[in-house]
């Protein structure tokens, strides 16, 4: 069997899997904070565009990719399946272990997933212009390269210290054609406040959805696009979870722990949902989600509504928080630093089908350099997370197993924080009983 | 049809192209500059295993590619070949364009195609450890990822200027487990020596060379390495051409113009020489190799022996030279910067067979903006010679025809160098004939 198992473009997914209709329970509703009711279409489209708000609240369980997201998708798609041959040699598994390889688009992760089909929808109802936020950066390239695929203006506001820290990724973002603007910035009244109080504010991933957020409300041919949490954004990333169905068919196998590193949800749930109907129909597949200790929302978060955000401008969602208030420690997974989780998969986990699991960043990257001296590739921080669990799973697991994981992103914009880790310089964190209780307070009172 | 031409794993080729029983001249041999005689094999068994020299002057048309090269091969091979319709779209030409996608390797580049070979061929000798050289970083990366998947330790001397403006690529290499030191060194007697009389030595390729050189010529269990210019070197990189003859043959097409950056000539000569058979047999396919107009070796060299190196360590090749004290200017594409070319390259360039042309880099950047806009990758700056050639050839092509370029590496860690662009602080360089002629003058007199 090859290496490499890769799925002809003829057999390209089609459709987006929706897993709302399949869950064993209803989807809690976003509220409006103001009054605790349901968000109606009509409060968010001043920020979406309809296609995209029609998508986050779609019964339909599969809805068509539009011919123009697929030619996009075309450039890096379908991924490759690998068989992670060498990794297992080295570790003297019995199993097998797979990786679904969504490094190789043109953002370097699975970010672009979502981003071509957000832009696509933007730009057919006539939007001129995104506004969006990042943070290390990962999702501000994949709007920027979806934005430039369609000839939409795109607008980032990144978190001043990345911005500062992380020149590559900002200079990537700005040869697609984006502004970028260090956050908090003067572009917007949110930001002018911040920085006449606090000239020297370093900035973060609240804030600068804050700024973004009011970008796009206050401009009338502007919207704004987010990259993870939100239930269209994890139906974009199904096309990944689908892709590996058809390529273990190929392989003649079928997954017994599929595996995915957990920030915002998006990438997990692209991977696992669509294995959710063989899941509840009883086939034994375990989904395994790996998060960092030092932000562990689905190991000790609470299952309430909070906010989105840290300045309290989103609705209200029904997931796994550790609290808006809470302010995660700086770990080099920045993608993964986010105190809630997509409502999709915090259902799941409510219903006691994921197996989550908190990691170390030490550790994580002594597996990242493990899964490069044997397969070669250089991992994100984030995946790093997502292959200590497969590890780990995989030295448990028995003879004619397959554990598969998702490969979300390379780390080759992420080679400073390499170097702390080869000079045993970075620090484990895990916050305490009390701490977290502390953050869980800025949860709001409303029960869903 | 797909938009990527993907080769199945079994039809991966099994052997590389040797050319040198195929050019219609006899290749100059390698002269030693003490005698002006031939090189014996026996003259580079101190710094070279067997295994290659044997390669380097083989008379087989096809040599067989081992299992143990081919299983690290299958880590990223067979490359994509790309039809790239948005840029063909954006251009408005009427004949295709494809490009060979190289970038996909762990190294990003193709770079490991020879690496990869010879960290074996050293391993089956019992090697332990590789010394190499490298400027911009894509060959020391390209061999430290080789030397780490056959457990060889691997040291790196860079060109201190790159070590110091390059951190991304340091950290890179290092975390494939290599030594890595700023050259001049104090490792070497001729980097002390360097270092003695100018301590703020900024290093240059041909001083990195001779570090390198030195350091596996004193150590009995190790040896060197090139990532280019040499008749192995080439013939690996063979794998390359090999793979597209097959793919456009899925695509139904045949080419009409090759197209390569050419630097030491090394992934210019692994495109086109597997079609020198068919070019010499009466088909009609038009070599094209892109050089910088600050380095144009091809365009207005001479076709003389000179030293492959600075420091006069090599054997006398025959190519076309700039002479080996040639200074190029500074410009981002480093891998470029060589004063000659792959003897292989300059006996077809000598025949006639290849259409050199010089661009400035201005130019060769906005090329791969235009690429990254339309196709959504980001190019390195050497494989933006590439494009601008293959856009400037398409756009002459007729209805019917073919343009193939290899899309050597991507330009993940070459960001500064788009910063430089993107604020127009880019200058382009061109040597005035005087100036050239200065520098040939540093070629020895030998005759060949």
């Amino acid at each position: 069997m090859d290496t490499k198992i890769m799925l002809p473009e003829s057999e390209m997914p089609k459709h987006w899997y929706n897993a709302l209709p399949d869950l064993p329970t209803p989807l809690a509703p976003p509220l409006d904070p103001a009054t605790g009711k349901p968000v109606s279409p009509e409060q968010l489209a001043p920020i979406f565009p309809m296609g995209i708000i029609a998508q986050e609240m779609s019964p339909e369980r599969m809805i068509e990719i539009p011919e123009p997201v697929l030619d996009i998708y075309r450039l890096y798609r379908p991924t490759p399946l690998v068989r992670a041959r060498r990794l297992e040699k080295a570790l003297g598994v019995k199993c097998k272990i797979y990786y679904k390889d969504e490094s190789r688009s043109p953002a370097g992760s699975h970010k672009p997933n979502t981003a071509i089909p957000q832009a696509y929808y933007n730009k057919l109802e006539g939007v001129k212009r995104l506004a969006t936020e990042t943070g290390a950066g990962q999702w501000g390239t994949a709007l920027s390269f979806a934005s430039k695929m369609f000839g939409l203006e795109c607008t980032v506001y990144m978190v001043k210290v990345s911005y500062n820290q992380k020149p590559y990724r900002r200079i990537l973002i700005q040869s697609y054609g984006s502004q970028i603007y260090a956050s908090p910035s003067e572009m917007t009244q949110v930001g002018r406040s911040v920085l006449a109080s606090d000239p020297d504010c370093q900035g973060s991933l609240g804030l600068a959805i804050s700024e973004a957020v009011e970008d796009a409300a206050t401009h009338e041919d502007t919207k704004y696009a987010l990259g993870s949490v939100l239930n269209h954004v994890v139906l974009h990333q199904t096309i990944v979870g689908q892709e590996v169905k058809s390529q273990l068919a190929i392989a003649g196998d079928k997954p017994d722990y599929l595996v995915g590193c957990v920030g915002g949800g998006s990438n997990f749930g692209g991977l696992v949902l669509p294995f959710l109907p063989e899941k509840l129909a009883g086939e034994k597949i375990t989904f395994v989600a790996a998060e960092p200790k030092a932000c562990p929302t689905l190991t000790r978060g609470q299952y309430r509504y909070d906010y989105g955000d840290v300045a309290r401008l989103t609705p209200l969602l029904k997931m796994h928080t550790l609290g808006h208030g809470y302010m995660p420690a700086p770990i080099h997974a920045g993608g993964l630093r986010y105190h809630g989780d997509a409502p999709l998969v915090c259902n799941l986990m409510a219903e006691g089908l994921i197996d989550a699991r908190a990691y170390y960043q030490n550790d994580c990257f002594e597996a990242a350099l493990l899964f490069q001296a044997t397969e070669g590739f250089l991992p994100a921080p984030e995946t790093s997370h997502a292959i200590k669990a497969a590890i780990e799973v995989a030295k448990q697991a028995e003879a004619g197993q397959n554990v598969v994981f998702l490969y979300s992103g390379h780390g080759l914009l992420d080679l400073a924080s390499y170097d702390a880790y080869l000079h045993g310089n970075l620090t484990d964190f895990e916050h305490s009983q009390e701490e977290i209780d502390e953050a869980l307070k800025t949860c709001p009172t409303i029960e869903g």
